[in-house]
């Protein structure tokens, strides 16, 4: 058999040379970081995934290696043979893991040539991240990007090894399914064999992973690819990944436990993180009312504070119509920023219209312990101490004020409470808040549609004691529902499901879907739950998300192989593309856009 | 937090109850297997993942209990709580696992109930396929397919752990990709985001695997999803799942030792089966010649055997015109077959007309050692002597000859030879013969097409002496592929590819695609193989087929926990389906089919 490396074999990886390999002659394959000529002699760092080490290539050792090294240029892919030298003198460079050794060549094949790549092959590179995505094969050679996919496997093998030691099967679901109404936009798939008919690609495997339970499995687990046409968002893929399980006889609790477990192994398995179970827990009532977000981030304070009792009386019309109509005052004090300019504040107000709060009154403390604010004068004394003593106002604070309904004044508060801590840099880096996020509502009333949804999925079990409030005040009902955060991105998400019929039914009525309309679209589920079904319950993480946070990146793009842009795109194959029309007559189906086809040329 | 299991908690599975648990307090949760009624008690089979266990309800022990078991169906779900017993004298299940023990309990709690199942939920069952898919999660729940799942978690977790020990970075690749030309048909997806433009599901990896190797990550796989819309035989499925690996800087050798012995790993860690590596090599023309088949079954004799020289001579006109034709006569020996009627020779002359055969020539084998034939007239003593000789035939034997040309003949007699196989029970069952097959012709021609189609793919390459053939001589080129085979199946399929621009150039040209089309199809390809693209290879195993063989099952659907019919669908979800109008024209297409729709009703 012809061998494509002239028969050599690779004995070492570059980045695992050391001082004890000194006198060893060694293979060694990989690309050209860089080459100089230095002092009649050529110099090339040679890269390959474990790291660099430095081949030195002089006339003296082999006359023909010199005379070839002089034609390598960056990115050239190599095969040397030398032998491991230690670094003369002075010359050990600190900065290179294998910076005490070098190779002495005298043997190299050029195994392949490269062209001039069109940005640098190393970290920290300052380059549209367009051409990056074009070039993904040349952007993935940088250490940094290898990094993150080490560390995706890592991860994931740590995952399998946690649960696969817990008794949990992998099992793979349908990618090929059916279109499930009540969720996100799904991407269709045209069939052949039967016309008009479409398949749709899976936004999770959470109705096989329920019939999963139902067929005995008791503990499934899946790493599964999950699809969503929707409109991007920064951390968002059409396609993404997801650690997806669940399991028969079990309540919240045990899945809680075990889940953070299970994330504590990943921590240490990834980056050696050591964190602490169990994770506290929060209702979603106090984390709304304390952070303002179901998501808190508690690696700072500057938490929410309700002054609704001392608005209620005081002489701010703003502020006690919004206590008399049921709406709240809450404040949050960005320390140390009573010195914040007109404009700082307008900004800040525009900040919170976003989230619909119609004004964001505020108060700077001044030095000596008075308030300097345009709505002072609506306050008696005893008003103005109470408030700073409800904030913990300290000289040089500047405390904002939203009155609304609960509901913005949450978003309104917490997105703003983010906004400066950002601002203020009072996120520490170093912290790992994980908690869990319980006792949410089951149902949330959208004025728009006139209906209820599911704050989860339609498949949440409410809280047993709860049932009859489906049918009387839906908005009432608690599910048994929990989800994981960490430093205030919410990494996994799960619930206790129902697994009897009738409980499903109802719930179904509750979302406004008739007997009629649930039959035909989960018909096969609720025959199901008639055969033997066991209590369950599960979990999914984002498991991109997941990787991002603990690499630090800013972007599931950067722990993807290969990722879509926002407009759903592959930049480096163009795909999606157009197709031969021959194919879509196949499919049955046309097309009504009016694109340049492939046919035309 | 309200409890479904009423607050119990398991503390044992059935199937792990054994006499070192006698005297202990065990909370057990599953489905009722069946319940009967002797003597005054009532004993209940409960089955969960791990197996049986007999429960015994008494008055005695409790009354209210043994009150809530009379009610007791099939499937039901019980959680119970009892005192592991010893069996009495002579009324252990020797057939049980648990047989030596039974839990009498004290408390009952019915999970959920069941209606009768539309089948028995033990294996063995003779049952319409197509009731066990749709009721897919009560067939799951048989012993059987428990087990099947089991392994097939098993094997990929053994996968994963070989390849992570060895190196390997498990990396994701996309599932909304690009339509690929030179393979099997696409399964498409319209764009909404990019009118008129369509992903196409994965046929496999392939490009992106060598995309990783170009970025460097030298050593990639993937347990992965892949996408065929073929129509299906009896081990196809429209979605599968394959063992993808890649390889830098390594040689055929590498990736087949490394492969052996992760197959052995495999075969250890699900069925504890021993295999003996490394695995013997065939050339393809080797296998051709002796098996007629580039997949040979070794575990049974019954070779091809060439008796072309001895038919050139001969008078028989349909052997010596074959053999003066560039074709070739080659017979098989199906031993103590000689009392074959005439109308079973009929229907094997029937059986090889399918692979194009024109005829079957048959000699019997008499008592005496004379020759019983139609054809016998035809040769000389010397002839006949020869051929008995070249076919080792016995007295009793049937000798069975194709002659055409020598693509017919191996197809003939190669799947003749499997049939007699089958049919004379020569195949024993505990055999595991791995082989490879290497030295596969990289081209193939297409009579109808008239051209050349690549036996593996296009990116396989070349053997290095061989490329300037590329231009002049084709189907002489030898590919550096190799087929991994089990008992006669394909399980695995590689080879190193072309890591050089020219080189694949030359590769689409000889497949008749012009430049153009060329860079128009795989233009970022060629475009990266400029970059410093390092020699690489790698392999696919088919997982389903793999998991199957292990299994000792006949169909990938068995080890496949949804999988879809032969048209394609799924009879439990009733994926494909119509969709919402809507939904098509948000991706700007138009079915053309005419179908009951759901907008009809």
């Amino acid at each position: 058999m012809s061998e494509s490396m002239h028969g050599l074999r690779r004995t070492h990886h570059c980045g695992e040379l050391s001082k004890q390999h000194v006198g060893q002659e060694v293979v060694l394959m990989g690309w050209v970081q860089r080459r100089r000529d230095h002092g009649g002699l050529i110099f090339v760092d040679l890269r390959d995934r474990s790291g660099l080490v430095q081949i030195v290539f002089s006339p003296d050792v082999d006359e023909a290696a010199f005379k070839k090294a002089e034609a390598v240029r960056n990115e050239y892919v190599l095969a040397i043979v030398g032998k491991v030298q230690e670094r003369p003198e002075g010359t050990a460079n600190p900065n290179m893991v294998t910076g005490e050794i070098e190779v002495y060549a005298h043997t190299l094949r050029v195994l392949n040539r490269a062209k001039t790549p069109p940005f640098y092959i190393e970290d920290h590179i300052d380059v549209d991240e367009n051409l990056r995505l074009r070039y993904r094969y040349l952007d993935l050679r940088r250490p940094e990007m290898q990094h993150s996919l080490i560390m995706r496997h890592r991860a994931a093998k740590s995952v399998r090894d946690f649960l696969d030691n817990h008794g949990f099967l992998e099992i793979e679901t349908p990618m090929l399914t059916k279109s499930t109404p009540e969720g996100a936009r799904d991407y269709l798939v045209p069939s052949r064999v039967n016309p008009g008919k479409f398949y749709a690609l899976p936004q999770s495997p959470q109705i096989f992973k329920q019939l999963l339970m139902l067929a005995g499995m008791e503990k499934y687990f899946q790493i599964v690819r999950c699809f969503r046409d929707e409109d991007l968002r920064a951390d968002r893929q059409p396609e993404f990944t997801q650690i997806d399980l669940e399991m028969s006889f079990v309540d919240a609790d045990d899945v809680m436990s075990l889940m953070e477990q299970m994330i504590a192994k990943v921590c240490k398995d990834t980056i050696g993180l050591e964190i602490k179970v169990p994770f506290p827990r929060l209702s979603y009532q106090e984390a709304m009312d304390r952070y303002g977000s179901d998501k808190p981030d508690t690696r700072f304070d500057m938490e929410l504070k309700d002054i609704t009792p001392i608005a209620a009386k005081c002489g701010f019309k703003v502020f006690n119509s919004a206590a008399a109509g049921g709406g709240q005052v809450k404040g949050i004090n960005a320390k140390g920023c009573a010195a914040f300019s007109r404009k700082e504040i307008d900004d800040l107000t525009a900040f919170v219209a976003v989230y619909k709060a119609k004004g964001l009154a505020y108060m700077m403390i001044n030095e000596d312990g008075s308030v300097k604010s345009p709505i002072a004068k609506f306050f008696n004394e005893d008003e103005i101490a109470a408030i700073k003593d409800k904030l913990e106002a300290q000289p040089g604070d500047l405390l904002l004020f939203v009155a609304d309904k609960p509901a913005v004044v949450a978003a309104a508060l917490g997105a703003l409470r983010l906004h400066l801590a950002q601002r203020l840099n009072l996120i520490p880096e170093d912290r790992w808040n994980f908690l869990w996020v319980i006792d949410f509502p089951l149902l949330e009333y959208d004025a728009e549609e006139g209906r209820y949804f599911a704050m989860h999925h339609p498949f949440t079990s409410p809280v047993e004691e709860d049932i009859p409030l489906l049918q009387t005040d839906p908005g009432k009902v608690r599910a048994r529902a929990y989800d994981m955060v960490l430093n205030g991105v919410e990494v996994g998400g799960g619930s206790i499901r129902i697994h009897r019929r009738d409980v499903q039914e109802l719930m179904f009525k509750a979302l406004g879907l008739g007997p009629e309309e649930a039959k035909e679209k989960f018909g096969f589920m609720l025959e199901a739950f008639e055969y033997g079904a066991p209590p369950h319950g599960g979990i999914a993480f984002g498991f991109d998300r997941l990787v991002m946070l603990l690499t630090g990146k800013d972007s599931i793009r950067d722990v993807i192989a290969f990722p879509k842009t926002a407009s759903a795109t592959c930049l480096m194959t163009q795909a999606p593309d157009v197709v031969d029309p021959a194919q879509l007559v196949e499919l049955h189906i046309r097309s009504t856009a009016v694109v340049k086809n492939n046919s035309d040329k």
